[in-house]
């Protein structure tokens, strides 16, 4: 990826963790021979060898803290990331966002088409859920149904799907940061939230032990996204690998077009700060998650 | 639906699931009151109300056989039927078959439009595996994460998407007979396989007791697409509420174009006839599914 980090955790967790999930889905995937074969070699180009692998970083860093296996910590992770993937396969088509390049590669209905575009999405979706519900990732039953249900609440109408259709009828209409916030939140929030979740049902901490990773997972998932729309409005596109400066020409509200520049990076700071204080119980244990904190909002990417 | 079904016990199972499903999904999805209300309204309009509701009904007649309480059956026929909807909206749209008629009522994309169709599919396919893992189905995790298992493997890469992978490349070539049954097996054997495996997961059959349920879903999921080659050679349009007679022009090989009409009709008959034996050694309580092979093969839609 190239993506130069000032912190040195950070750094060395980035790459291991790229590495994990490539490694995860090239075994995931293998290319059968017949005629399923390109449907394969899509999902394997969309989902190998790009993308930053924050959602299992995240997952993988909560997981850690609570001496969850490595190797468990992947599988979720990959999951986690199958369905990020899925969503932006979905996002790039002609008929959602029209992109055509994603990662620094063409998008998939690009490099295919269309039809499996949407396939290879729909495959990747219910990847995620065969990995998840296998008895790879952990032996507890109940681990791996509250680890499908985590996922599945926070991707559907309610979660992820349910923030890209109010992103969708964003263009062109007044809303207010109120509604934007709420679209942020289930656009990204929710399986940014998912991904710390899944990380504390791995590490089997009860339900009142999550209330401060979940306030955690809150705040980033808002810096998250405002940094993002700042990069929209101010990024490089070689860098993002993909289409920026989008926005503002649809006519969509964005923190960046409600707070202006300024205030909207004010604001991703202060939730990030805010996040770090919210791991004041934890020592240098949380020391990654303090770090991805800082990272997603000073990213350039 | 205004079905005509000569059999009395099938005729009432039918209806029985058809209003369950439909009580199932209207629960599921409260229309809210924000800018997501087209997409639930889109997810609705593909749910409710429409489709013979066949992967329920096998599931919940499995699911009889071995004491299953009613509720757990409909919810996991619900999450059944979810995949299958999600897997018509996104056949269905221009960039797929190009359907414009579905169940006598315009396709998704056409009442709403295309990127709502995609949005819609997700969002059906998150929920079928939101329902599966939560606490309503069974209290008991491991069932919920081994419903979870079956139908995430039976609706992705290796199993019906890889089958509608295979059916796209299928147009214009040479496919011979037992590559049109491999894609047959994974198109809609895989899902009709798993509603069976679903009601012995939820009956807590043990492996070793299934190996007749699975030859008798494996030799009805055939049968049944057969029949489907046949309604699209000779069926009524009006009847069957979609385009028939694409499979020709297309240049698409079928079992009808393979074996011609009559060899087709005789091939599912036999193989629902060899789906009853497989019954034989249950009492009247496999009765439903003695019918439902039965209607299968003699169903005009």
């Amino acid at each position: 990826m190239g993506l130069v980090i000032a912190d040195d955790l950070l750094g060395r967790g980035l790459q291991r963790i790229q590495r994990e999930i490539d490694q995860a889905f090239d075994l995931k995937l293998p290319v059968p021979d017949d005629s399923r074969a390109s449907l394969v070699e899509a999902m394997r180009h969309a989902a190998i060898g790009g993308g930053k692998r924050v959602r299992p970083l995240l997952l993988s860093a909560v997981a850690e803290m609570y001496g969850v296996s490595r190797p468990a910590a992947v599988l979720a992770g990959c999951a986690i990331e199958a369905i990020h993937v899925y969503s932006l396969i979905h996002d790039d088509l002609p008929c959602m966002d029209d992109d055509d390049l994603r990662h620094g590669k063409p998008t998939v209905h690009k490099a295919f088409d269309e039809a499996t575009a949407v396939l290879a999405g729909d495959s990747l979706h219910a990847l995620a859920f065969e990995i998840l519900a296998g008895r790879q990732v952990s032996t507890d039953p109940f681990i791996r149904a509250e680890l499908v249900y985590a996922l599945a609440s926070a991707s559907g109408h309610t979660g992820m799907a349910g923030g890209q259709m109010m992103d969708m009828v964003a263009e062109g209409e007044a809303f207010d940061l109120r509604t934007v916030t709420l679209l942020q939140q289930l656009k990204t929030g929710a399986l940014l939230g998912a991904a710390v979740e899944m990380g504390a049902i791995l590490g089997k901490v009860p339900e009142e032990g999550r209330s401060h990773l979940r306030a955690y997972a809150r705040d980033i998932g808002l810096a998250f996204q405002i940094a993002d729309d700042l990069l929209d409005e101010e990024g490089d596109e070689m860098l993002a690998g993909k289409a920026l400066r989008k926005d503002a020409p649809a006519g969509k509200a964005t923190f960046v077009s409600l707070m202006g520049v300024d205030g909207a990076r004010q604001q991703a700071q202060a939730l990030s700060q805010q996040a770090i204080g919210h791991l004041a119980s934890h020592g240098k244990e949380a020391d990654l998650l303090r770090a991805l904190a800082k990272f997603i909002v000073e990213r350039d990417r």
